[in-house]
């Protein structure tokens, strides 16, 4: 994996009618992006969910595309009538859409001669040029194409090939974080907060989320840098905070 | 409510770097998208989740608002720094970004006039013009500008709030939906399965997806559609491939 020591910037491009109608509960979002913070320190910055409509999928893909350093779709590369993602993207960049002949070879060694049917075919059939992006789980790869990484949209096939993905990404300075969780609200610290986040500007982001756990209501204040001495700066004015207000802090044992 | 006798189009807009960072899990795409279908005859179209940023706030809010009925926003609505969604929607509607008087008024009450600090009534600025979604679990209101509606980001929250939207919305045709589960894979009948597709083309909308439960692997096919006679008809469609392919169904007891 090379190495780019800056920013890199990512979307995902969840394709789906299932995910958007509240029938499937996302779980690929929150997933990838803490994988490709911790192992590649790309950063996500932007999550789409379209439906399976061609024009929409052509439309987003390009869209972020030229945004982001990279793209990754979930969703839609399986055998049936609703999997368009590969032909979509084919027509967005307006290349072939075909057989790749490696992924041909490995789904009929994975069913077999006789039981290689149309539907397990149309999951070799992809954009002319694309690499692999190899499925130890269920055989039927993912692709990359341009800087546009595909993969399915099931999870746990999904987590299976994703450190497949390492070979076509250059990596970013990776983002640490921190958590500190207190017993206090939101609004008794909104002020001293902003104080901090303003002496920090640029340097960390502090984010605030309350919490309810275990019956207790608090608050998670996190920061997020690429500078561990910065992270440990502004951890250091917040503890001082958190002491001149008295507040607890949360420990969930 | 209102009923429209028609498609009423929606996009919700996830603001938060905590739900990019992969940090917390996003759990209101499911919920409100269910609701509205089911409560208002609304579809989701697109979900768009983005930073705690002012210009991608406003870009995102201004571009799904020509192209949708409904916006749904749900985040940076609380009282500390990075809750900047009613700021950033002020600027993208170019109108003042103010105290609204009943939710200063209901803030002060339930904060008591001692306790009313400068991070507690900056719950109460928003757009000028806004009116207020009223808020039963912790008091601090949403707001509807235009055709945007603000919520909070923390779901219990959310969810508490949500009956109180059905007064700004206009009803639509409620899509019904039915789920047949059964015990093969999809690559066995997806050719099948795009037979029926066609002949149903936009009067059923036809959905597979794999499942593994409980030790088992399986496929979920979907109808959705606003006819009920029509999803019946699909139905026994299906029901005549699943008896010539002999199928088994999955039934979870």
């Amino acid at each position: 994996m090379k190495k780019a020591n800056k920013k890199v910037k990512a979307a995902i491009l969840i394709i789906g009618n299932e995910v958007l109608s509240g029938r499937t509960q996302d779980l690929n979002v929150s997933f990838i992006s803490s994988w490709l913070n911790t192992n590649c320190g790309i950063s996500v910055h932007e999550v789409r969910i379209i439906p399976d409509i061609e024009k929409k999928i052509i439309f987003n893909v390009l869209d972020l595309s030229k945004k982001f350093n990279y793209v990754f779709t979930t969703g839609g590369i399986g055998p049936t009538h609703d999997d368009i993602t590969a032909l979509s993207i084919s027509k967005a960049f307006k290349v072939k859409y075909g057989f790749n002949k490696e992924a041909y070879s490995i789904l009929e060694k994975y069913y077999g001669k006789d039981s290689f049917n149309d539907g397990r075919k149309k999951m070799a059939k992809m954009p002319s040029g694309s690499l692999l992006i190899y499925n130890p789980s269920s055989a039927a790869p993912g692709f990359k194409i341009k800087n546009i990484l595909c993969l399915p949209g099931v999870p746990s096939i999904l987590k299976s090939m994703i450190g497949n993905l390492k070979k076509y990404l250059v990596k970013g300075s990776v983002i640490i974080s921190k958590s500190i969780n207190l017993l206090t609200v939101e609004s008794n610290i909104a002020k001293e907060l902003e104080v901090v986040q303003n002496k920090f500007l640029k340097k960390v982001e502090i984010g605030s989320y309350p919490f309810f756990r275990l019956g207790k209501v608090g608050v998670s204040i996190v920061l997020r840098s690429a500078s561990k001495l910065q992270i440990n700066l502004c951890k250091k004015a917040i503890d001082k905070v958190i002491k001149n207000k008295k507040i607890k802090t949360f420990k969930k044992n």
